[in-house]
């Protein structure tokens, strides 16, 4: 019997319908997720949270599938301009619980697993974070996604399967020891992996000429190109379905994973060496396995720019592939597809949509061009020079051969447009076009990405206001000249639904009670609570939230690290990446010196004091030595204080290990004080900035990235600002390097008592005390030392009275509306991509239950 | 709320149920498994064939693990003594239609469906062959399983979960290149990850001593052991559910992958080099990753040691863990547990038992020997000196320091045991104890693991009446005499159900309608074909049966060849792992023999000669020089004849690539003939002359290994047996030596025909030929040569008279009840491992659709 076409309609019909949501139905389909995916009995089920963890997750993302596959279908009926998000990092953290709350369904679950022997919140702890990504670039990635689906844009992000993702920090004996994330260990519940999806990606080999046969080519044409690689990995696609929230979209984040090739590579055959092979072939699987930890500085790796490429070029094939769909004519491309870079990780998709456009689809190369830069949007989020990426000219010719002809070609076209715009006016044109050129010309010629970036994208952005203004005063100005229009701002956001309404679930409630349940999609809602920033009972019920979470912090700490923490104490908290420009040290040279002070002090004065717990929590790059230093001070200086009884219930210093989303998640709710001092001018945006804020925390920090905006929109007096401005700073550093600015005494004597061992052994601390003194502080401590003394005896000061101190914190979180990462896609969207928000209407249910 | 407990008794009636198979409901499970695990759209599912085998696998597997999981339970509940078979190896081929047939769903799935607009053949057809073995002993391995859960014992199998098994073949200007068979690519939908079954496994490190507290124990345990390991890696579970036929019983395969540790080997972190502790644990994952594709020969390498004993380690832990669930006293292991042993390759668990026993339970010396003895078995698979695995004691002491410790302390004893034996007997004692010694003491010290197997079972069995008999005689003589009741004989068997019934689903129709449906339970039943082996009716169903197949066949061959084969010429098939022993070279020779006769005659005469289609297949070691030289002669002779105008519809030869157990499936049920040739003493049992027996496909073969039994049970009369009997080829080889045997002159004018060119450009040819010349013919080709040709003139005469042979067909079929797996497990459970069968009742259904 032939197979009937016609019955297959049947098929079809099933896969329209949906899973019902009662209780009854969600327990059936869990227990089929038990029985036919884990292959579980109860008694083995009973016995293992991690698998209850993973059922309970299939049953979520069930419903996930859903959405997601009728979003795409929808998107793909309206012939959608769509964006693509390509970013190397996304710190997703875990997705339980904003799934359920994604889908509305937290309640249905609660109850229907409760009934069932399982506790919601048991489950959600055993979920591993997400840590594909180093810090707030990745973060920001994350909370990206959950705008653009519940803003109902039609986007997807594209990054890297990375099977280690950021590596587990521990400490011994004060020191940083980084062990490998094995993340995967217990699989992946939200990812689908698409083995329907696989693409070949080539590396190394040589590029053949050969003359176009079409005579009436222009010059740029006269020639054809080719690439043959000589060694072939191939990329799998990994699905995780990204849920709207208050929307019936849901968007998917697409990860690549390197896969040995089914191509025979026979060179790799021809030594006969089966046992040679397989270890190539194996070599080839490990290209995603690792991320790079490096925030904010590019280490050059012949492994990481590999990596870049697998990324972009799987990606391409993919964009390309899927737009190929419904369009034949390539020269549309940008017409259907807006290709976000975030950072300039992904900037060799520049040059590859050329080769693929000029090699593969014979597109004449001034059309492709075209296409290309007005496909391509870039987001720079540094100024930091050991951040800007360049790739040695050696090791692309090498490893992408034909690449590096092309960037050569897109410089040689850049320049010539450098020397027209210049023509005729009285500069120093050959100084120019060295400054301009996408090749650094210096004793080992590079390539700098940031160039190509700029050059090959039709918008460039920064991340605050002031971020965006020194990108075209101090960074990129001869561009500025050049392409005015092309830069812009876009202040960075973070997500309220994770940051706010799950992370704080009582903040979320009491908003809910005091400005309806809007606020969550409309944050500007949030300004409502001006009017109960005085209202006594409301400032009550404010403090209750912060006390609970802090209440909820302290057992934390107690259980994970065995300290006990006072609640009623001011939380004082400094979380994130460690890094000099940060000044993680300038807040423990602080404490020192608050130790010292209070040690001093008669007991009556001490009865003064203001109790503080001073956190931090932060990663070091495996191989920067100084921020390892300065972990190692803030944990002898922990130890050394947390053991003094002079400090007991006055001053605790406390690192949290293996800061990641979940601890934020954490932390944050709970902290009254949180510290953002980087040197200004140094920090892009900061995005934790805001998620304190959001929460009710007041800011310490200098005027550097968002601050700046923060302060504007809460006010100055609500915040504790101090310090160098940005545009000081460059005198202040030339003074400095010519011993014009005497270190402050107290801060000399903070650095006496490190090198006097008053802490214990610190064999190192030489090195770490030296890049401060000798007229050699880069990052300018010892200048805004004492006025950040004085702000935090100011934030002493606030915290005793508590009306105050609640009025300015109700303050802060009315004032946080613009940070919602909504606000940002939406400017993304207007201002950028040029592309258009699809709500999906709701599902036709469909009842085959039978 | 707190979970209620007894709400949760809800799950338990859940997972008690069973799916519906009615039309309708097989369907909606079907849709259910695209949508929420492969979440395809309906017109990505119409476009991806792979993707509708693995939903349909996945469907399939579903009911699979409702037996499974409920015959684990009853044997749990019964508290059986279970038995373990451990194999490196397990070829398995592919499972569709195995699981489908077992489950007796075949209609109900093909006609949903078919209705859905899927055709069943085309989706087993996408199905990838799990080729984890090299040949032989992983193919037997496999049959046991069916049998082992088809018969209702209590047994599980234990193997590696390789990522690459058996190599892929291919030829390449005649020569075999092995190409990574990365098999996973697509996923196993057959395997459960469990990863709430995960164990450490460690390397390395060193041996620390303590004197035993307790001053009353014997000297033997006098000192206490513990090794700690430097390296260690997880081994993960895969398990891999295997149904039995008419039962509703579902044993498990569980496969070990290999995983990252979780411990934070912090000697790979003192370094402080990141990447270098990545790619430390990189490396663990690849432990099991290669399958290695050496048959009948063992390599010596130290990854296979590992492997070795990554596989018995994490086996036994699993082992004693679910012990340990019943039953606290370690001493009752061999009550509740018995060992078999596939070879010596898991050997090293005498000694990890031992390790763990004594070391970690503190069992005494004495008592844990008898434990250990009690639970293993050891099947014994080769006579052949280079396939006999030896360790280096280096090697084995740096690798695993405490298992080279107690080797030496099993060694000590047995040889003590050996002297008391002696005692008093007028013998070289010393040279027996060298002789019998677990070491081997020569230059380079090595551990003979076929020893330490046989010291540490309770019993030794062979694999063929003639095996047995030359293990006791020749192999291990003085073993046999020392422990004589220690011996005993288990001939192989295949499984009818996939080597009959879905092989050759028309003979197995045929033998329903002819003894009923109980032959393929009952084998003996087979026997009943005898009565019909006359009838002229019956001989001409039989002929179209094979015809069909042989068509079949021929279709393929066009296909994937691009090889036209008369389906009237007598397919004479020659397929199994490419061995000097098994002597593929004797047959191609012949081959040339038969070319050159043919060309010699007139027209006429060729008139009268019988049209052959001589295939081969099969895989040559990579390192194999001379099996990969044999394979060149193949292709070149192949390409010569089959190009040959003279030759047309008269000779044919076949090379096919990449043999596999799929295509075995294809073969064996079309051939006529087929040859197992081997060099007498030199076959353990071979298998696949079970599998052709059973197709009705006629034996040309020495008198070796099964043959034997074989011959015993269809007659003389009805196969073509030639060359020296097994006792005859020492005498005959020492005259080969000294020059007593002269080359027939027929055969030296083939080898002078090839070295002459005469096929064409074969540079390596004389290293070939010299293998055989020069009083060099180790396996005796030129002493079987004459009645080798002589037999194949009888061959060709009786396929003349189509009555004679279709009634030795049918003979060949009636003759095989006694090769059926089932018997063989049959007679380990009673005389080996003492273990019963425990048939499952049948389900209670409850019906949960509401």
């Amino acid at each position: 019997v032939k197979p009937s076409e016609d019955n297959s309609s049947l098929l079809w019909a099933f896969l329209s319908s949906y899973l019902p949501n009662d209780e009854k139905s969600i327990q059936k389909l869990f227990v089929q997720r038990v029985e036919y995916d884990l292959a579980l009995t109860h008694e083995q089920l009973k016995a293992n949270k991690k698998e209850q963890f993973v059922a309970y997750a299939l049953c979520v993302r069930d419903r996930l599938i859903e959405r997601w596959k009728d979003t795409e279908l929808f998107f793909d009926k309206h012939d959608v301009k769509r964006v693509f998000y390509l970013s190397l990092e996304f710190l997703l953290g875990r997705s339980l619980t904003n799934a359920v709350d994604a889908l509305n369904l937290s309640d249905n679950f609660e109850r229907s697993f409760r009934n069932l022997g399982i506790d919601m919140e048991n489950v959600s702890d055993q979920e591993t974070d997400a840590g594909l990504g180093n810090g707030g670039l990745g973060r920001l990635a994350a909370c990206y996604l959950d705008s653009l689906a519940s803003c109902n844009y039609p986007a997807w992000g594209y990054g890297l399967r990375y099977q280690y993702g950021m590596f587990h920090q521990m400490i011994k004996n004060g020191y940083q020891v980084e062990v490998p994330d094995f993340w995967l260990r217990w699989g992946n519940p939200w990812e689908i992996e698409r083995f329907d999806v696989q693409f070949p990606v080539q590396f190394y080999g040589r590029v053949t000429e050969r003359p176009n046969p079409d005579l009436t080519a222009s010059p740029d044409d006269a020639t054809l190109y080719s690439w043959e690689g000589i060694e072939t990995v191939m990329a799998v696609a990994y699905d995780v379905p990204v849920p709207g929230h208050d929307t019936f979209n849901t968007i998917n984040l697409r990860l690549w994973s390197s896969k040995p090739s089914k191509e025979f590579d026979f060179n790799l055959f021809s030594s006969g060496d089966y046992f040679a092979a397989i270890e190539n072939k194996q070599k080839s699987e490990t290209l995603t396995s690792v991320l790079y930890p490096n925030d904010n500085n590019s280490a050059g790796k012949e492994l990481r720019l590999k990596q870049q490429y697998f990324f972009v070029c799987a990606t391409l094939k993919d964009i390309i592939k899927n737009f190929r769909k419904k369009e034949i004519n390539i020269l549309r491309l940008h017409e259907k597809v807006s290709i976000q870079l975030n950072d300039t990780h992904p900037s060799m998709g520049i040059a590859e949509l050329m080769r693929v456009l000029v090699d593969e689809e014979q597109v004449p190369w001034k059309a492709a061009w075209e296409v290309t830069t007005k496909v391509y949007a870039y987001t720079n989020h540094t100024v930091l020079p050991e951040a800007l990426e360049k790739w040695s000219v050696g090791m692309v010719g090498y490893l992408l051969p034909r690449h590096l002809q092309i960037i050569y070609k897109i410089n040689h076209h850049f320049l010539l447009e450098v020397e027209e715009f210049w023509q005729g006016r009285n500069v120093d044109i050959h100084y120019i076009k060295r400054k301009l050129s996408l090749i650094e010309e210096d004793h080992d010629k590079k390539i700098r990405m940031a160039h190509l970036a700029i050059v090959g994208s039709h918008h460039v952005n920064g991340v605050a206001h002031i971020h965006s203004e020194l990108l075209k005063t101090n960074l990129f100005p001869d561009f500025y000249q050049i392409f005015p229009s092309r830069f812009t701002n876009v202040t960075n956001g973070v997500t309220p639904r994770r940051w706010i309404k799950q992370a704080n679930k009582e903040l979320g409630l009491l908003l809910n009670e005091t400005l309806g349940e809007d606020w969550i999609k409309d944050t500007t809602l949030l300004a409502g609570l001006r009017s109960h920033a005085k209202d006594r009972e409301f400032q009550k019920k404010w403090r209750t939230v912060k006390h609970k979470n802090k209440k909820r912090l302290a057992a934390y700490v107690r259980k994970e690290l065995g300290i006990s923490i006072p609640v009623a104490a001011l939380f004082d908290v400094h979380i994130k990446r460690l890094h000099e420009y940060k000044r993680q040290f300038l807040n423990i040279l602080s404490v020192i010196w608050r130790w010292k002070q209070i040690s001093g002090m008669t007991l009556d004065e001490r009865a003064d004091v203001l109790p503080r717990v001073v956190i931090f929590a932060g990663k070091a790059a495996p191989g920067y030595y100084v921020a390892k230093l300065i972990i190692k001070l803030i944990s002898i200086v922990a130890e050394k204080i947390n053991n003094d009884p002079d400090m007991e219930g006055l001053l605790s210093v406390i690192f949290f290990p293996n800061y990641n989303v979940s601890l934020a998640e954490l932390l944050i709710p709970a902290s009254n004080l949180s510290q953002h001092i980087s040197t200004a001018g140094m920090e892009a945006s900061g995005t934790s900035n805001m998620k304190f804020a959001m929460n009710g925390c007041l800011i310490l920090g200098t005027m550097d990235g968002a601050n700046i905006e923060i302060r504007e929109e809460i006010g100055h007096k609500n915040m504790f600002i101090f310090g160098l401005l940005a545009h000081e700073v460059d005198e202040k550093r030339r003074a400095m390097y010519r011993g014009e600015i005497a270190m402050p005494n107290s801060l000399k004597q903070v650095l006496d008592l490190i090198e006097e061992g008053t802490f214990g052994e610190f064999p190192e601390c030489k090195q770490l005390l030296d890049t401060i003194r000798h007229n050699n502080d880069y990052y300018l401590l010892s200048v805004d030392w004492e006025s950040y003394l004085e702000a935090q005896n100011q934030v002493d000061k606030a915290y005793k009275d508590s009306h105050k101190w609640t009025r300015m914190s109700i303050l802060s979180t009315a004032g946080t509306s613009k940070f919602s990462s909504d606000r940002s896609v939406q400017e993304y969207a207007e201002r950028i991509w040029n592309v258009q928000p699809y709500p999906r209407p709701g599902p036709v249910v469909i009842d085959t239950r039978q």
